[in-house]
């Protein structure tokens, strides 16, 4: 079976409420958001600086630092993956008719 | 059926390659990785100040954004998203194990 | 007379409090900390691009936009720029010593 | 005598081209470009958090980091920073003259 975001999701909120665990994960949501947050930042930073480099592994490797963090931030407001998704399924069907539009009625 | 980032990844890869598209998203792979890299930064940190500020809506509408151009950079760099979520779950494995490890042998 | 950061700082502070003024920096003000904190992460990023893409034009312009928002943002929050220089008087003094000690009594 | 931000750049040019200096700012201009931007990127994400929690302390800490940053990346490309200053106060002699027409003539 193929890992994916959801599955990691799902890890994610696992570690947060486990008062046990000593992850990296559980140490984070300890912090709080200021420091979630802060490394989300980060990462982009780092993501931006290897696209700039052109260095795929390293963008491979900063882009999942980023999903990670991102996926803990929304854990820690409580907002489901799923809610971010059907929002850019929104955007994504508007902009389909925008476009669409812009091309005349003949498409 | 449930739009997903798969779905969305897909969308965005056939849109660099219509030559006719008007979208938003064909501008931004004309004006190459410096101005994805640029708007992927800048979505980065207005998800900081959302999160900071607690604004649910905005949260949602912001990470919404940093995934939408995630994927365009790596679209840019023809890196598809599925690489970056195995490189999460091999990561994810990796700490699995190395937190049931600290925990002791009797897990 | 040449101008200095001091100057700017002087000038933001009267854009401040002249409640007629159309400028940019009251409209700063206006919208308040998320805003001026916004831009002044925004102006960053273009500043790692620019430094990235080594362009010395786009460097000395963004760079001047931080610092530009980087006074705003005191100002915002009553802090003089001279407060945040004094700081790194102290720590200068402090890292001369410390490389100094650690080259040796001799020096 | 006061300590100032030109004080600062000529102490990080002197470690530049100290060959025998052990210090963190000598570590950033071996380390080059892509090290020092990550370096400034990160400081802005913290300056961002601190002005958004309000934290003044916090503030002063950030903003010293980002100004010490900015001026180490000017070095690295031989920009001084007198240059960047002289770059803000044309455009402040442009936003003056801009503001005093919108104010009309009689000003």
């Amino acid at each position: 079976m193929t890992f994916t975001l959801d599955d990691l999701a799902t890890l994610i909120a696992s570690r947060r409420n486990d008062s046990a665990s000593t992850s990296y994960t559980k140490s984070l949501f300890d912090a709080g958001t200021p420091r979630i947050a802060k490394k989300l930042g980060e990462e982009a930073v780092e993501t931006v600086i290897a696209a700039m480099e052109g260095d795929r592994k390293a963008i491979v490797s900063e882009t999942a630092d980023v999903l990670y963090h991102l996926l803990v931030l929304l854990e820690a407001q409580d907002i489901p993956l799923s809610e971010v998704v059907a929002e850019l399924g929104r955007r994504t069907a508007q902009s389909g008719l925008a476009e669409k539009a812009s091309r005349g009625a003949g498409e």
